[in-house]
Parts: C-alpha cells; structure tokens; sequence
C-alpha cells in the first residue's frame, strides 16, 4: 500500500512550526508494513489543499492528512476534502457528545460543533488530548483518507489508540515490533555496529534518534503476533549483545521511567540537587505517575548562596574549586541525600551557555555526582566541537544524571567521562 | 517570488528524522518576502526526485533542494537535478580544493569528489560546517534552483551566509510581522473576538495555537520592511485592545520570557516552591540565559515531609486543610521567598493525576499562590470537563504562576480563579 501525507498548516511554511507530525505517522506507517512515498505541505488555502489532493488520489492508495481540523476560519481541511470526495458533512452525534464533556459547564467558544463534523461513512478517530477528533473514510475509487488534527500532542496518541489499529485491520497478518533503547552512543555509531542487521526486510531493524538518546527498533511481520515476536527475538539479543553497554532497557518509553522502574524495584529512593539544569532532572523524575513513591526533595541551587545556605557546600570549596567542578557536584550530591533521608543523591552543575565559558572551564562542561550510603561517583560531560546550545546541554546532562542511576542500580560499570 | 522546497531522503519517510530543515529554509524566506507555497519530500529515489522537480518547475519561481548532496551512493539529488534540467555537472576548482583543506591529512572515502560536482553557470556556496557545498543555478525557463545540504547543521550556517544574501538581490518588498502573545483564552475564542480582522489579506491577521496559550499573529507585505511594520500597527493595536486583559507581550516567545524580561526591568528576584510541577517551574525560568540575575533558589519538596521539613509548612496546616489547599500554596510561597531573601515566592500545590482526586479536590485542582513584601495573593485552577493529562495540568499549572508573577509586576489584576 502506496501511503502519502497532507500536512496542512501556513504556520508550517512559515517556518513558525517544524513538521514533527510528519515523522510520527511515518514511523506508525513503517512498521505496518505501508510505505510512504510522498509528503507534501501547503498552507490554510482551500485550492491548494484540493490540488495536493487531487495529485496524492493519482499516484497514493492511502491519503493522510494532518492539521486544520479545529474550529478557526483557517481551519479548512474537513470542508476542502469534502469538496474533493464529493461526500457531505454530517453532524456526528458521539463527538458532540464528548465536546460537551470536553468543555463541562464552560461556554464553548463560536464553531467547536464544526469539529463534529465527518464525511458520512466516515470511522471516527476520538480525540482524548484535545477537542477535534479524526476520521478515516473510503474514497469512490476505494483509496482511502484519514483526517487528523496537527497538534503532535493530539495526534501522537490517537495514532496509538486509533490509527494504528485501524490499519492494522488492513493488513494481513501481525505486526510485532521492539525498541531497544539506548544511552551514549549515537546513531550514526550505532548503525555502524549492526549494519549488516539492517539489510533484512522482515524483520526490519531500524535506529531512531530520540532527544539526546538514540533506539534501534526491530519490526516484524507474520501470521500472528506471537510468530512476529518470535521472528523479532534472536535479532533483538543479537543487537543488545552488540550495543551491550549502552543498553538501558527494551520497550520503555525514557531514561526516566527506567529509573523510575528501577528505584520502585529496589525499593530506594533519590533526591536531586541542581544549578545548570535548574529543575528539569526534578521535573523529569516527576513526569511519570508514581513518582512519589521514589522521589520526595529536589533543590535548585542555581546561586552560589543557595548551594551554601541550602545544600552547606562549603564557601572554601566553592572558593577554591569553583561551582563547576567534580568537588562541589559530589557534595550537592552527598548533602541532598543527607538533607532528604533518601538513599540516592544526584548533583548537576556546570555551564549551560551560551554566556560564561571560559579556556579551563568550556561552555558544556558540567559534572554530575551520584551520591549512596558510603560511596559517591561523579560524571564529567566535556564538550566536543561546536557548542550544542543551552537547551541540549541542559537535557544531556539530566540524562547523564539518569544514565548514572540507572547503571548503580542495574550494577553496570558507572563511567566517570561522557564525550558529547 | 512563489517558492517551493523539495526535501530529499528516505530517512524523513521512515520518520528516522524530522524535517526541520523545512522550517529553517521558511524562516528564512518569510523576512525575503518570498511566498513558500508547497513543501515537497521525497525519498532518495531518481524517478521520484524527478517527478517531483517537474511538479515544482510548473508552479514555483524558486526550488529550493535539501538533502541528498552527500558522497554516497543514495545521494542522488545533484544527479537528477542535472538530468532534469539538461545541463552537465562539471567539477568546480574551488569547492575541490576546500575538501581537500577539509580531510587534511586523512585519507578521503571514495566518491568524496562527486561533491566538487555542479551545474554549469551555478553559483556556488560554501560548507563551513561539512563536505557538500550548496548551489545556485538559473533554468532555461528564468526561474531558478538552489540546491543545499541536508543536515541542519551545515544547511542553518549557509543560509545565513550565503543563500539569505543571495535571495535578498532578488527579492521584492519585504515582508513584517508582529506576534501578540496571550494567556488564559483559547484559540477559538481569541478568534471569536478578532474575527472582522481576520478578513483581510494584506495585512493578514491569524491566530496560532501554543503550549498552554495563544498568540495572532499579523503580517504585512510592502516596498520595504518600514513600510510594512506601519502596515501592522493599527491592526495589531486593536488587537491588544480586544484582546486586552490576557495579553502579556508582543514579539517575545513564551511566559518565561516574558517574566524573566519584567524581572529584569523590576530589579526584582524570585524564588521557587513546587510540589505538583516537580521542578517544571524553576526548569521554565531558567530555560534562558541571564535567568541567575532573578532566580537564584527553588525547592521542589514532592513529599509532604519536604514541605514540613525544608519550608517549615506547619504540620497542623498540612493536617487540617491538606497539601493541596490554598493555605499550603501560600505558606510555600511565603516561606520560600524568606527561605531565599527574595522579592517574590511563587508556590505550587496540587493533583496532576492520573491518580489521585477525590470528589472535594478533584484530578486537576491546582493552588498557585504568589507572594510578597507584605501580600500574598492566590489563583485556584479548577479542572472543567475532561481530565487533559498530567503533562498538560503541569505546564498549565506553572503557566498560572508565570502569569501571576507577570501580572504582579505589570500592574494588573492577579486573577484569583482560573478554569481549565
């Protein structure tokens, strides 16, 4: 099946938006065995959506459309394919329904009910992030369109809970697919170790970058999904032989639920003390439910005061070492651990830029510690190259702070350098 | 100028990468005055490449390529470039000898040189940042092709400093436009109330949805960038004006931008106290740099103990009202901001779920206080409708605080309720 995307949105030709909505359907279409072909993007004009729609119906067996599905003027997507199939719109009574749960005893604004709106025949995609649901429905031809709305916050669940099992109905067979999940290397080197994995078509083996992470997804396709997994298995083992010590977990969405996994199995509990980071390793830590039950005290001492007043780091050492040292990490990390009761202390400081690099002490040094009763390990993350930008090294060296954990806890060797 | 991008590799149909390069070229073609109407991807196959550059000759004055300029065998844009246009590829002295200063001592890998390889008559640009030099070239029809390399990181430096001073000789008018950032009104709504001002096209008036808020954005084209900004003045003025009590900023990107600039300007410090948001908080108001001017402290005390133990909220506080109360989010704020010897406390106290609420305080309610040098205000967000998920209950939470610190220091009323 020949699939082609419609992004939509004069926000995306304005480069005020980056296209991430294209990448997520392209990775649920890869494993279903649909291979995309074509994406085009054009802007909120009712012409142009019907010329993208009119070539992707010539060359495309399955349109898929993102964007201009909510209750603005400019959102013209619904009534442009309307146009182009030649179906009227009808009201759906389900998705008005869950707008008027969606907005309780709030007023709704002019136009919401335009989101209930479907081509007759249409199946409707609900939408649990959001107020504009999607919809899949057949063209005369027998091709197919799928509707769904832009926000890649909207979009990315409702092609797990709706997409993806409606075009697996399509396909014959199962599909069964495994991440293999990694920390420390990077795409480029990780497909150079298994390169002669990837040349296979079924299963497929595939590496993926992810924000400061990268994976190596294994797809493959049989009868039934346990005969798919099955196919999947000695490859899986073959690739976390290879990539070993950069494994972290298989099928796990993030470092920080694998942490989370691993103190609620040990039955520990960590404390965080930050500067350069200033909160984002507590707010990771927190991202997932359950987090309670590991992670009680994190401090953001991101002046040098309140690394002394808070956390009692010593003024002669910050004097003599400075605050972006291995010295004062590993006393935020020790202290934190103290002042919290908890068993595990994590310390982040270093120089996120772009301002206060300096010869000894470059933009993107940052040393992290990881204190436990009776011993204490510290990370430098040193800069290699260009500068990355504030926002990479923040994430790098949280996910550094994550990386450390997860190894003290799984007993993996905790490496003391981290070359980005 | 109608402007196409052509975005080359079967890595963005796998969504193994996200096309930001798309957005880099756009951004810099909307302060051109240069209309991009469509964006085009196709993979790393000749045929397709071809077809595609056919559609785009048709519509488009201006073709710009990304990706697909490399050494290897599956970079195949030059080639059918070439082929599309009939010229010959000849080898450019120039670009030869930059490689040959590029790898240096290092033995080249094969086929290196087919990237010394450009249209006749092309204008070259050079890689400062990697192998494969961009051009320019005219087609027989007058219209032109720019060809530029796919990773951002060698594609973002050449724009700036080659193809933006090329395009702008060719460039007519200017384009200008202006953001009018808000907080506490929907996309639809905000619509509802600008809607006779979105009629028109030149200027254009538009509202975009972001994270947790909204903003319009106008945009006008005219003989000169001057000429466009006064363009958009009395548009965005009646903007504000409708808009008025939830606009926080205009041409400034987010809350914590905004916060941090009023800080500044205030000469004011604020400190941090979250339990809900675990951290988003403090992560937000450091996310830019020179934020160590007014933030020097947060406390991200998850656990009830922590709240006791490094706030000093009283244990019978805790016990009578609970840790989700607007009595605990006002002590957290009042005792952080003494804790830190800051002008101003924010605290944060409330249920982000899945987990978690009861019939009295239910998923989503969250207390957000704010104090300072004698006062203490409080906004209580109430959940409407649906449960929106964790991820969004945390932003919209530390997005209450930002407005209410804005709010604070802009002179306006600090609204005591917030509905979500």
């Amino acid at each position: 099946m020949k699939a082609e995307i419609i992004s939509i949105g004069s926000e995306l030709l304005l480069g005020r938006t980056v296209n991430s909505d294209a990448a997520l359907v392209a990775r649920a279409l890869a494993p279903l065995g649909i291979s995309l072909r074509h994406v085009q993007t054009v802007g909120d004009n009712a012409a142009r959506i019907g010329s993208a729609l009119e070539l992707a119906a010539r060359r495309s067996d399955l349109i898929i459309t993102t964007g201009g599905l909510g209750p603005t003027d400019d959102d013209l997507t619904r009534f442009a394919i309307a146009d182009f199939a030649g179906v009227p719109l009808v009201p759906n009574e389900e998705a008005a329904r869950a707008l008027r749960v969606y907005f309780g005893e709030r007023a709704q604004s002019p136009n919401q009910e335009r989101q209930t709106l479907f081509p007759e025949n249409a199946v409707i995609f609900p939408n649990n992030s959001g107020t504009a649901p999607g919809c899949a429905f057949p063209l005369a031809s027998g091709k197919k369109i799928i509707m769904l709305p832009g926000p890649p916050s909207e979009l990315g669940p409702m092609l797990e809970s709706s997409v993806i099992p409606y075009l697996a109905s399509f396909s014959e067979g199962a599909i069964y697919s495994t991440d293999i999940r990694t920390f420390g290397i990077g795409e480029g080197a990780a497909a150079h170790l298994i390169a002669d994995l990837m040349q296979g078509e079924n299963p497929s083996v595939a590496p993926y970058a992810d924000v400061c992470e990268m994976f190596v997804r294994v797809t493959a396709k049989a009868e039934d999904a346990e005969k798919a997994r099955a196919l999947c298995s000695p490859l899986a083992t073959e690739i976390r032989r290879r990539l070993a010590d950069f494994v972290y977990g298989e099928d796990i969405p993030s470092l920080e639920a694998a942490a989370l996994a691993a103190l609620l199995h040990a039955g520990k509990t960590v404390a965080t003390a930050e500067s350069c980071t200033g909160g984002l390793l507590a707010k990771r830590l927190t991202d997932l439910p359950g987090s309670s039950a590991v992670f009680g005290y994190g401090l953001v001492t991101y002046a040098n005061a309140a690394k002394e007043e808070l956390l009692h780091v010593p003024a002669p050492m910050l004097a003599e070492f400075g605050a972006v040292s291995p010295e004062v990490a590993r006393s935020m990390a020790e202290n934190v651990r103290l002042l919290a009761g908890a068993d595990l202390g994590l310390g982040i400081t270093g120089i996120a830029g772009p301002d206060g690099g300096s010869v000894q002490k470059p933009l993107g040094l940052v040393y992290i510690a990881l204190a436990a009763e009776g011993a204490c390990w510290h990370r430098a993350m040193r800069p290699q190259g260009r500068y990355p930008g504030r926002a990479w090294i923040r994430n790098m060296a949280a996910s550094n702070a994550l990386d450390m954990l997860l190894r003290h806890l799984d007993g993996r060797d905790i490496k003391a350098d981290s070359s980005i």
